[in-house]
């Protein structure tokens, strides 16, 4: 396994790191960057992951969200995948809802997705044992928060790995894909017609039998994509029927861009430091 | 004179805005963005001026440096101007350091460039009237601060009207154009031959005669551009021949990027903080 690290510059005192790969599991070249904070006092250090949105790559946290001053601040490593596949030897299509830049964070089980479309694999097994061969002071405590598509990918990873993540947090995610457009276009493609698989990979039914994991979640109330992909409905009320808890704002006038993002993260960030001691 | 809001996004508690309109003195559709913080105090509040670099519009800063939440911090208003004159009929250069994205804040007497690259009355003269229009509570009290061409551009506007701005900041600075690969071609293309003109916008003939204004400059020690483009020594020198006090600070290890301006961009926010009551 080699892994080629193209660019890295300090910031805020850490190192923002952006590596390429070859991976098994995807059969195509990858990116992710990688923030190590300083760790002047060489102490063991917890991973926070971060999942991106629909049309993102890793460069949208890494350059839009100023996380950086937040991971040096609360001396956290943050590792920022990619959000499908890529190439162009990669499946693709037209829209940007679906294919190179969609990959859902599902394993796909269609063709011609499912050669490429591994990201679920992908990102729990491949690159996890990437990262951490990149990680010194690694304390063996992980947390994950994502964006919109990729806040549906926190809780996908999050809840189906609820021994493994200590908490869980998202911006306008995407909590139940089963019932909304972008999903169900997803889902289709890449699961096919069947439903009942639907269900593996759907925030609103994994919450249901998860074992309890703390969880935040902020939704802006201008968010142009809130009532049509991003309803919270279903997702709080089967939390409550099963008695998780969870931490649900919102926020009038926040739309869905990096703003509403870079507004906020410190608080995801004091969230998540709070159980990765 | 129109001035259409293309977008606005709370951050921090402020409004990210962005404008177009038609400006006279460039003869094309110009873009900018203006920070509004939340100002809940109803206070007159100063502006503070952004000049982007090379390559650069006024997209880059608003949205990778994070400055937004030091604007809300210190309750100051910020604008930032596109680099150039832009659009098919604007007269450009293969280049990316010459024509649009390359405007280098000068006022251009040779054909083509001098039908629209009049960045420097633009900047002080028909952009500075339209955003006073959008301050509702402007104390009146301006400084300037900037990257690469953009740090040249804060030091030609901010020494050539020393009454007018009461700081002056920058990243990385152009601070001897004329002695410069970058400035010598693109002074040569928008004033000529004649380097007696040229010293009208080079900054360390400038700091010779102009009034003192405060000043923090900031450097990078791994900058690609550090040795070739952006050498201080004859700034600091003519600046101590003539009795000016210059803050100049080198930092190991940081390049070029907006990760090095996010890192220390909350010490250029203080300085001016100073100056700005």
């Amino acid at each position: 396994m080699t892994v080629e690290l193209l660019e890295t510059a300090l910031a805020f005192g850490g190192e923002q790191r952006k590596y390429r790969h070859d991976s098994n599991v995807l059969q195509c070249a990858m990116t992710f960057s990688l923030y190590l904070p300083s760790n002047s006092e060489n102490k063991e250090l917890p991973l926070l992951w971060w999942l991106s949105g629909l049309t993102c790559t890793d460069d949208n946290f890494s350059q839009k969200s100023g996380f950086q001053r937040l991971a040096e601040k609360y001396q956290m490593a943050v590792v920022i995948p990619d959000t499908s596949p890529r190439g162009e030897e990669v499946a693709d299509d037209a829209n940007w809802d679906l294919g190179q830049g969609a990959g859902f964070y599902v394993d796909a089980t269609e063709m011609p997705w499912a050669k490429n479309y591994q990201m679920y694999t992908y990102l729990t097994q491949e690159l996890t044992e990437i990262v951490k061969q990149l990680l010194p002071h690694f304390s063996g405590k992980e947390s994950i928060m994502g964006h919109s598509m990729g806040g549906h990918g926190a809780f996908v990873l999050g809840l189906k790995n609820a021994a493994r993540f200590q908490s869980i947090s998202a911006f306008a995610p995407i909590l139940n894909p089963m019932q909304v457009p972008w999903g169900k276009k997803a889902l289709t493609a890449y699961l096919g017609d069947n439903q009942a698989t639907w269900k593996n990979w759907d925030a609103s039914e994994l919450i249901k039998t998860a074992p309890q994991v703390p969880i935040l979640i902020m939704q802006g109330e201008a968010d142009g994509f809130y009532e049509t992909q991003l309803k919270e409905t279903t997702f709080l009320a089967n939390a409550l029927e099963n008695n998780r808890k969870v931490g649900y704002q919102k926020f009038a006038g926040y739309d869905h861009s990096y703003f509403f993002i870079s507004t906020f993260l410190e608080e995801h960030f004091s969230f998540h430091a709070k159980y990765l001691k």
